[in-house]
């Protein structure tokens, strides 16, 4: 994604403390007391510009939701997003999370979505990416025992990766779909990303996963 | 695949004692004595026309492989395959393999190749797929214990199904490839389904799943 310098973000995040979390490290463990309501929480890695997590908010109003973007460039839309549909179940966290158990307790969360990840295609960056081993070991310490991470990617080199790693780990498999919109499933809330790349007609690939 | 009845099939499957095993279930636990050389055996379910098990023997002296096919009209193609390339390490079965427990011994096979299985696409159907789990059942009870299923298809629901089959069972997802003939793998020995569908452009999946 192309980041335009947003000189007025840094200001524009502080504005909207409340529903930005200004100091996540400081909400570990105690996440739930954010929200109106006690109710499942599903956390997005790498939010961008909020569609999804904003739409999510607003389908479903019996969960509670917050996305983590470390691009402030980027961040200011999804506040925006939110903002407008008043959205009182969804928070966000410009920050890049380095380890999710600084920010999280064990068991808080009940959903991951990694949606249209960074590949990192070079062997070398494997590292980075979202499914590699040691991102699995934080997924599996902040989720509940019954808890899932919710993949979707255009990336097939990725996806091929992650349906590996996933399973190397030991996790187990619950759905794979190779082709997410031939199921033309009408509850699945699109990214930016997933809107662009298949009205071109690209496949988009999901997986839901369990430790 | 349209079956041709060709009267003369039983008989010449029946001159081809020797490469064909007549009797597989007294085979059990002693198939290795039918070949030549003692190495690894590969067993391929559903072998059609006999491409890729007679490819296979070709291109991998130092093992032997084992193909089983119901269709009496189809595996006489296949008994031709082996006897034009003067193949000792390849031997075929006329038998529908209702439980392939009766025919192999616990960890008598190395690997299973399941190539272009149908898809039984219907719900109704799904205990005849392949990957079923009570041939799942089967296949880990036959296998060596690092023994590993490798499937090739072109029917993305059959893959995704497998996916999650393999993975429900326990096994291990070991490769996961959504376009085999991207990768232009010299290696690969190519069915005469996969080499008609991908000669269409169309994508052909492949895993290497252990238990």
């Amino acid at each position: 994604m192309r980041l335009r310098h947003k000189p007025w973000a840094a200001d524009y995040i502080k504005e909207n403390e409340g529903l930005m979390v200004l100091d996540p490290f400081e909400q570990k463990g105690k996440w739930q007391d954010l929200f109106e309501k006690n109710q499942p929480i599903g956390l997005e890695i790498g939010t961008g510009k909020g569609q999804f997590i904003a739409g999510m908010g607003a389908q479903y109003p019996d969960e509670n939701f917050i996305g983590i973007e470390k691009a402030e460039s980027i961040i200011v839309t999804a506040i925006q997003k939110v903002k407008d549909q008043y959205l009182n179940n969804v928070h966000l966290v410009h920050e890049n999370a380095e380890d999710l158990r600084d920010m999280f307790a064990e068991n808080e969360v009940d959903t991951i979505y990694l949606n249209f990840s960074d590949p990192w295609p070079k062997t070398r960056h494997e590292k980075r990416r979202l499914t590699y081993h040691t991102y699995l070991e934080q997924y599996q310490n902040i989720l509940k025992d019954d808890g899932k991470i919710v993949m979707k990617t255009d990336n097939q080199n990725l996806f091929e990766y992650s349906l590996v790693s996933f399973s190397q780990f030991g996790m187990k498999l619950e759905d794979v779909t190779l082709d997410l919109h031939e199921l033309d499933d009408e509850m699945n809330v699109m990214t930016e990303y997933e809107e662009k790349f298949s009205s071109k007609g690209q496949p988009i690939y999901r997986c839901i996963a369990k430790f």
